[in-house]
């Protein structure tokens, strides 16, 4: 059994690689969901939705979230009021967000909806959100103050100067059914290669689920996020060093050296091998730019047989 | 001024009628809203979107509700998720509830989102909700006991029947701002052709507003929806039988005898109109049924004029 924490578009393309060395049932994805936002009325848990639409195979491949072949009828329509467009979503997407609203609406948890969902794309694996309670991600920006989570990440594009992150609601928080067993009962616990602060820490916030990892230390195998000093995709690079962190692979081991016993880092870092485990992490080097499944699927093989 | 009470398809017709012959800004319309409904979260307004539409030209012309050229990969797509697809609606129309539910949530009336709708769409009359507070038409139908309406209206195709009706929240309602006003300044109140129980009724049952209707008498002039016995569409002739009230032009001068001066009767009921005057309504024969915008505003011009 693998379990996996995962953020959005980076953890999604992994574990497709891991859905093809192991067995969907063997497998069990904790999902960010401090980034959720109520927009409109609808409930959005946008690194759940790029999961499944990833390993459902329908996600949109240029953008990495969103739904491929999408249409933009309602959006374009919404201009015409002046209505917030700036958070796109598709026609197709909605539906998504309108199921899950309904289902809340009568009462159902997001855990619950996010099995449907899961299934209904056809889905072997199992997907929790970190917590069926409002975690919501958010960021003190430079010049604004305290600002929501797709506030800076999609209206300001991450283009803003971030001064501390808070995870609101966590200490009230529980982790959802089923996330502590899935961590204990692991034969690894992977750490997507996501970002840091805004997908993988949110998730470690929610009270007994970093404490759950750090007893599986051992166990514990992270990618990182940083390669040659720079995030792959979106902002962890200049997050992490905002907050002081180093924006390296000797930062990342620093941050996750309390709950994790290895380190997987990509070959362009080889020569920094020596300081990550210098922060009590084993290192291994191997590629880690997922270009495609091929890529992802030796990934993910590596990480788990380490 | 002339101020005219509001349902749906029928109401929405002859006020386009209306604005062929009248300037737009001497015209306010008092919509029901007894049968909003929040589907998946988002705030449904049908008979003040079929008005708009209506008066925008932007209408289905075949249905008489919702967006001409519409699209509906959003509904298409949650028939994955088993979602709620008997309510259809379209990715355009998805805007309009977007839109009303983002300005609602940020503490909007739903008089000012209407008028932001109306003034979106570029139409110069005066749309007003017939109370900002929710209001809802409940029905009592056999073998289900009480459901709402767009239960009844959709779910069931009203092919159900109905023991009773009632406006739940209608007593700790208020009048909508402006509406007392336009009912009390205008130089005519029209009842428009639309369903008297499930239309008209919820207006009136908003304490006040029957009130001042009933203060204008002399200048109300009411439609019938109800042409040779039957309703032209909807389920208003089978709905006043099940009530009681004779499914003809009679029954209809007697239900709202108390409140209208005089009622317009198409003139296939012409042979009525002696038994329409017995109920204490003066009575117009005229035709009544608008096959197209021709026909709509000379039934306006002989309803305003009268």
């Amino acid at each position: 059994m693998i379990t996996a924490l995962a953020g959005g578009v980076g953890a999604a393309r992994f574990l497709r690689g891991l859905l093809e060395v192991r067995e969907p049932g063997d497998v069990t994805a904790v999902v960010n969901t401090g980034d959720d936002v109520v927009f409109h009325g609808l409930h959005v848990s946008p690194d759940i939705d790029t999961v499944v639409y990833t390993l459902a195979g329908a996600v949109n491949p240029e953008t990495g979230w969103g739904l491929a072949g999408e249409t933009w009828a309602a959006m374009d329509a919404l201009e015409r009021y002046g209505g917030l467009t700036w958070f796109r979503l598709g026609d197709r997407d909605l539906a998504t967000h309108l199921y899950r609203t309904h289902r809340l609406g009568e009462g159902a948890t997001i855990s619950e909806v996010t099995a449907e969902l899961a299934r209904s794309w056809g889905l072997g694996l199992r997907v929790l959100p970190m917590s069926d309670a409002r975690v919501e991600t958010r960021l003190d920006v430079e010049g604004e103050g305290e600002i929501a989570f797709q506030d800076y990440f999609v209206r300001h594009r991450h283009a803003v100067t971030v001064k501390a992150v808070h995870y609101a609601g966590a200490a009230e928080a529980t982790p959802a059914p089923g996330v502590l067993d899935a961590v204990a009962n692991a034969s690894r616990v992977v750490i997507c290669p996501s970002n840091p602060v805004l997908s993988i820490a949110p998730i470690l916030a929610v009270p007994g689920i970093e404490q759950a990892v750090a007893a599986r230390r051992e166990d514990v195998v992270a990618v990182s996020p940083i390669v040659a000093g720079a995030a792959l995709k979106g902002p962890a690079d200049r997050i992490m060093a905002e907050l002081g962190v180093e924006a390296t692979v000797v930062g990342v081991a620093r941050l996750y050296a309390p709950f994790t016993g290895t380190l997987v880092i990509d070959v362009a870092d080889a020569d920094l091998a020596a300081a990550v485990e210098a922060e009590g992490v084993r290192c291994v080097v191997t590629p880690t730019v997922m270009h495609g499944l091929p890529e992802a699927a030796a990934l993910a093989e590596t990480v788990v047989s380490r």
